[in-house]
């Protein structure tokens, strides 16, 4: 039984490694707009939870157009997908320094809420036989960094790739005072969520441990 | 300026590492049982700022018995205690696979208070000459392993040798539903408490990073 990683997210492999899974990387394109668009108003749970779903289904279906190989026979896809939302507001990833700049002008001193959805296809004999999908919110207290430190960091590039212009695992982590719910989910995977989706398509974490 | 962490921990200087510090690591030996005989009745939170204040200042010590250094001239030196407060009482590393399964027993499904202590010492030209200190406490909620997983878990050996005998950052993760206060706290060294403590002795986070 392998674990398909569907996210190119080098912060989400580095949770799995450091917990004792090696999964296999494997990454479809899903138009995000697209799913958002056929959802009527969704709350923030569903719409991260529809998108992980449509990146998980992704890539099942690229894994079934390669040659056949081992891992459609017996395996677990996930797909995840991360937002942060600001005062009632999601925002994704800044993309340029002044956005950042901005972001972090708003989130200096406040909370934020962190919402990351996943989906699990079971594979079996190439065919999805069960799924389960679910979403976690965990609270972030933003700390202010000084006009100086902001420039820094913005100057690293790190915030500019990331949902909601921050990290935990990075050189953000000096700039979070605190969290309430999971980290793991602030940094792309939850684990205990993921834990709990894999025991209802019947599979225990500790059969991935490599 | 360089920063030398005092301890061997390999999750603490992980934490750095992501966080853009390369730290010198100098480990130095501290009776902690003459440093907590010393304190009467301490809080949680005074102990293990005690006992970070004691591993520092024997880095200093031992650092000033070295050849002349660059690090004597212009260096922080961090200090770093963990303890996990369960039921009222504090506990250390379980040591052994039927202390690592009673503890869980006692832990699971329950909370626990994981208290870090930090103290900075900032050198210039060989001398102390500032310092400050303080301590962290987070509410860390365990999961409910099954038995086979807690078999699984205690047969990886991590539980054992490591505070409160779980991770955050490792397989342990798996088996914590959240927490309530910063996560690199409990991995062992608190991102935003050092970040303070540095500004208290004049010296930004930012000019550490590598």
């Amino acid at each position: 039984m392998r674990l398909v990683l569907g996210s190119q997210s080098p912060a989400r492999l580095n949770v799995l490694r450091q917990a004792g899974i090696d999964p296999v990387v494997r990454v479809s394109g899903v138009d995000e707009d697209a799913v958002a668009a056929a959802l009527t108003d969704p709350r923030p749970a569903e719409l991260v939870t529809a998108l992980a779903e449509a990146k998980a289904h992704a890539v099942v279906e690229a894994l079934a157009g390669e040659l056949p190989t081992e891992l459609l026979k017996e395996a677990v896809v996930i797909g995840c997908d991360s937002m942060l939302s600001i005062n009632g507001r999601m925002v994704g990833k800044p993309g340029t320094p002044e956005v950042a700049r901005a972001r972090w002008q708003e989130m200096a001193g406040k909370t934020g809420e962190l919402l990351t959805g996943h989906a699990i296809l079971r594979l079996s004999q190439g065919v999805v036989d069960r799924t389960a999908s679910g979403a976690e919110t965990t609270t972030v207290r933003f700390g202010t960094p000084s006009d100086r430190e902001l420039d820094a960091y913005i100057a690293t590039g790190e915030p500019l790739a990331v949902a909601g212009g921050f990290t935990l695992d990075g050189m953000g982590g000096w700039f979070v005072d605190g969290i309430d719910g999971d980290h793991s989910s602030v940094i792309g995977i939850s684990l205990p969520l993921t834990r709990r989706l894999l025991a209802e398509v019947g599979v225990s974490v500790i059969d991935l441990w490599s």
